[in-house]
């Protein structure tokens, strides 16, 4: 990973740990440290696109970190939930049990309801005036509606006779993870009271760069590289950018997001160069 | 029931309703049917004190309905997370199969989701200002939260050795039920820029005296005219009102706690009728 965003991640994580460490308890035991199990390990690549969509818009981490705080607490619930039993019965997450097997289902239920609530208080507390909190969570409300749509698609999908096509594929996504991304992008304008319009581009490109750049991984990473199992989607028959483009018309589709993402920044200089790498660092991953 | 609840309580479904049709789809399918489903048959007590409070200080129902509608939302959503099996298992609820058995778990649980996102997007539509939408969101999402909260204790309790105390019962239906009650009862006068104080005091009071109530009727009621199993408490050995205070000490207790409901309200004249009747009625309903 390069420098710049390893750095721009890590100090995303510690701006949100510092948020999540100075609210007090968040419920009854065990639903506290659920949560905050919940929060823990990830990469933290949404509060970074807040955080960062705000500094070059001139705003510092007071003032967008409770809004990275709340998009990952929407993260950590969504995952929280998808490894359910009844969902994607995952037993692993991050290198470490996922939240139903370390405690129980009804734990894992509960504490991901409580994370999406507590996401809708720590965005109330961004740094800006009530009409842009008032924008801010109204969309964070549809942004996460919207990955529920998504995720009731690819259910829907994977028990489907008829594989989906490039445009339904497309449209999942957009739901199911681009939804999410593309708030992380624009939020930190919407805080600066900046034009978010560059920033929407960018998410939404690098949003399906991401997705696509993942099925590609899953058809030719190495599973110890990538860190979890690949060739999931194939050998379960799933319809992938993969499937549907081939290898090599998935990795140009990806670096062609890739690029538009880059170019939607270019009204800003080489203080957007993070940004921009992390657009192209998203399609060129081996892990 | 008192004619004037009935018809308070008919209004109120009907303004929700109004608010729900009026949305485009929630989701792809089963996502929106399942949404609606959870939405319908409920008696719509905490959208009515949400459109009654907002009435007494003036206000019409134009304004008020959204966050009406919004709380049942999350009334909606945390039934059918806690009928799910690795919750309370229940096959049954308001007189239809639960969501998860007319659909099935993951659809449950990603229903309910989205109806908690719904909520939050419903109550920005209030017709008040931005302060005061920020008011009011922040206040649901920690109602909600708390909710939750109660929602764990509880299930703590169950599995708990020792019973718990009257002051334990006390604090986790304040969590439980109370946190959307309590914000039912307020969110009319705050939409309409009134002092919330006496009705922070009303839903203080009416929802620990309708949770006694419910102890009662459980103790002492008819299955068929209760409208479900009796007697579940006992026979679980769970500590309620009932076990700790006896029939009659628990009878006492709420009808305190409806009169103190209805001094709350001693500001208003014969206008705040229904509130009061609703006090009242609370701990003498058979069902």
């Amino acid at each position: 990973m390069p420098a710049d965003i390893d750095a721009g991640l890590a100090s995303a994580r510690e701006v949100v740990a510092g948020v999540i460490a100075g609210r007090p308890d968040f419920g009854p035991e065990p639903i506290d440290a659920a949560m905050r199990y919940a929060l823990d390990g990830g990469k933290g690549m949404r509060a970074f696109l807040v955080i960062e969509g705000a500094r070059l818009c001139g705003t510092g981490a007071g003032a967008s970190g409770p809004a990275a705080a709340a998009i990952e607490c929407i993260h950590a619930y969504s995952l929280v939930h998808d490894d359910l039993p009844c969902m994607d019965d995952d037993d692993l997450r991050r290198g470490r049990p996922t939240l139903h097997r370390k405690w129980d289902e009804a734990t894992a239920v509960l504490a991901g309801d409580a994370l999406q609530s507590l996401a809708f208080e720590l965005v109330l507390d961004a740094g800006c005036d009530d009409a842009t909190k008032v924008t801010l969570t109204r969309s964070l409300a549809e942004a996460a509606r919207g990955m529920v749509g998504g995720q009731a698609l690819d259910i829907a999908a994977e028990e489907a006779e008829t594989p989906l096509t490039l445009d339904e594929i497309e449209a999942l996504q957009a739901l199911k993870t681009g939804k999410l991304i593309r708030w992380s992008a624009t939020a930190g304008a919407l805080i600066a009271g900046a034009d978010a319009a560059p920033f929407d581009a960018y998410g939404q490109a690098l949003g399906l760069a991401f997705q696509i750049a993942d099925d590609v991984l899953d058809a030719t990473g190495d599973a110890a590289e990538v860190g979890k199992a690949v060739g999931k989607d194939a050998a379960a028959g799933k319809a992938t950018f993969v499937s549907l483009l081939g290898v090599d018309g998935a990795r140009d589709r990806a670096q062609a997001l890739a690029d538009a993402a880059v170019a939607a920044l270019d009204g800003y200089g080489p203080e957007a160069d993070t940004l921009r790498d992390l657009a192209r660092f998203t399609v060129t991953r081996r892990s």
